[in-house]
């Protein structure tokens, strides 16, 4: 079977139009394949370079009045992440603090403006902070929040978000991209059905953001953060991004009133007002240096091209996932994502009872990294910017291997001993 | 007058036994002179050498494996500087978010456990985020924000705030060091006061940590927040500290739930259960390179001790205002800070009619870097750990020349025209 040969590998990354971009990526070690590029993306060698001269240069030497040229990174990174990823026209989006923080600020800020509403709906596979983000507000202000089920494997269905609509309903919040299972939710369909119930939508852009084409602006999304540190290389803990639809934010007023969302910040005024655009949705000083090096992750993908990764998401996963049912069916995995690309993001994940020692033997002995997540599932995500067919192969190749010789009879055992 | 001459300043400089530690700081430019320690703090060589290694290596070459040594670097820098600079045992300070969100977080708090208490204080020369975030938690819940007067020149009196406090005030809120004219308050006897009207009182430190001695533990202080990047150097918009009293962490609940305040994170589990100690205070992803560099920072001021900083900094800022008195009085300069080193921290405000034109002038043609507040205010942060005296004598001696000269006849003739 030629479809399975390390041949066939070769031969599609020799006809990757991407491949030359995997060469601006730091990469210490050839032999580790990297399978988690959607929790922590590659070190671009141009940002290492940047944060060098931000740090050394901007800082060391320019000190103080380096804040001249940092005082407005929030908006122009923002902007830059708008236009090249999530079809966003300027002044709608802006860097700050992190994705739980960004999403109270918004979602706090809706329920706000929608006080005659008193339930928040979510879906009880949506990420940990999400939910515990709305929980905890509507905790405090005495809300319901109301939780759709959504599938583990293959995500959440548009009649089972539109039975927990209602005049109600004052948020909905949705990751685009579900966490454990890769499921990609329909953007253009969810906003009509949110707006259709007078609710606002807010969406969790993390595993979408730099590898699946985001149309905020055509299709009417309400709101959104995401996360810099996943497919735009921002680096470990980079902050994160939060968009508000340009006709939504005079009416918004998010809760933490700090004096990067004031107007005329340096007058250091009495009374906090507001400036009018999305800035008010900023709090504290930004993070320069960190901010700096999301702008050279969006550059690359900008590169690149949103449609352009976006096919190679496609390919790379239909690829995973046929080297999976060729392969690991038979040692016992089964896919824990949707088999239409059409309805999955850039990760796919397998399920399997030894999954977490799985995971440990693959990083000990394998040499790669892929991602565990409960229950029992394994999260490979081959970033489409930085992964090659060949590391696919290579990765799940290693992966049966393991399982196939010391690690799956050992296994064995044991889970005749549990069951 | 020896004490006026360049050579007494070379002789105190060779006396002063932090002086050896500058050369661990960047400086590409001797000429320079920086007076604005206390807004961005200089960069540490090895800061500078560190942040390669956390990028290039533990980003770039670990990749997410290096999660293992990164997940407990807000709680493990937080002891940190508990211990060096704040005199606070292990399991109360963590590093997080900014100064603006932090200070969010723990007034939320404290305002939640206090529920029949309708009032917070703050005093009205307060920094401005930490008005704004009073004033926005107060309009939200409905309470009164109560302003103490606060000398714009020599701070909040005592007798001032206890007036202000009563069985109806649930929280009070001040910095430690006025960020304007740079007055100390008594933490002790603030603290004391305030526990006595059975208000929680939550302590700013941005403009104290790192400069002047702190004993949150021994003083009794509930809560406090503070800035890296000033005299912690922890580089532009580094993340802040928190800190809560071991005894207030299990009453108190902090209103972004988030996955690092979760206990037992990665189980990702149905709903929000806090963790036991300051963890729950955090809220999402840490900044990673951002901390590292304040743990850098943070050693080089336990190097030099808190008790040899808070010296050199009353003796630096006695000198300052000896040479401003002998040479800048007569040009229409008056002093905008409590003269008692006592009742100081580590800055020195002046007062002139011409401050903005003249701080421009003094960065344009002076080589000098200080920092302009309104109204009609240079304020001069010679960091102890950074600033030399001979630094203080050259700064103040170039901005008499700059205004004896061509600036003040242009001056005087604006200012008689304007009045």
């Amino acid at each position: 079977m030629h479809e399975f040969t390390r041949e066939h590998a070769l031969e599609l990354d020799a006809r990757d139009p991407l491949a030359p971009l995997r060469t601006r990526f730091v990469d210490d070690d050839p032999e580790l394949i990297y399978l988690d590029g959607n929790s922590l993306g590659r070190l671009p060698v141009r940002t290492a370079e940047r944060l060098q001269r931000v740090v050394r240069h901007e800082w060391g030497g320019g000190l103080v009045r380096s804040w001249a040229d940092w005082i407005d990174l929030p908006t122009r990174v923002g902007d830059r992440i708008g236009r090249e990823l999530l079809g966003a026209a300027p002044g709608q989006v802006a860097v700050s603090d992190s994705t739980t923080v960004n999403l109270y600020k918004l979602a706090a800020a809706a329920l706000d403006a929608r006080p005659e509403r008193r339930v928040v709906v979510t879906d009880d596979d949506n990420f940990p902070t999400d939910r515990y983000v709305l929980e905890g507000l509507a905790a405090r202000h005495g809300l319901e929040l109301r939780f759709v089920h959504s599938d583990v494997d293959t995500g959440l269905s548009l009649d089972a978000l539109a039975s927990a609509l209602g005049p109600d309903v004052a948020l909905v919040s949705l990751s685009h991209v579900a966490y454990r299972s890769g499921a990609l939710l329909d953007m253009r369909a969810v906003n009509e059905l949110v707006r259709g119930s007078g609710a606002l939508m807010l969406w969790d852009l993390c595993h979408s953001a730099g590898s699946a084409p985001i149309e905020l602006g055509a299709t009417g999304a309400d709101l959104a953060v995401g996360c810099t540190y996943k497919y735009l290389c921002g680096g470990p803990g980079a902050p994160a991004f939060l968009y508000v639809r340009r006709e939504l934010q005079s009416e918004l007023r998010q809760p933490i009133w700090g004096w990067f969302g004031q107007r005329e910040q340096f007058a250091m005024g009495p009374g906090y007002a507001p400036e009018e655009g999305i800035s008010r949705f900023l709090a504290g000083t930004p993070a320069v240096p960190a901010i700096v090096a999301v702008e050279e992750g969006v550059g690359l993908l900008a590169e690149a091209g949103v449609h352009e990764l976006r096919a190679k998401g496609v390919a790379l996963t239909e690829y995973l996932i046929a080297l999976a049912d060729e392969w690991l069916r038979p040692l016992g995995f089964t896919l824990a994502s949707p088999r239409n690309p059409a309805a999955r993001g850039s990760h796919v994940t397998l399920r399997h009872p030894d999954a977490w020692r799985i995971s440990q033997a693959l990083l000990a002995r394998g040499k790669v990294v892929p991602d565990y997540r409960t229950p029992e599932r394994l999260r490979l995500g081959p970033a489409p910017l930085t992964t090659s067919y060949t590391q696919v192969w290579d990765g799940l190749n290693r992966l049966r291997r393991i399982v196939e010789t010391d690690v799956h009879e050992e296994f064995s055992a044991e889970t005749a001993r549990v069951t």
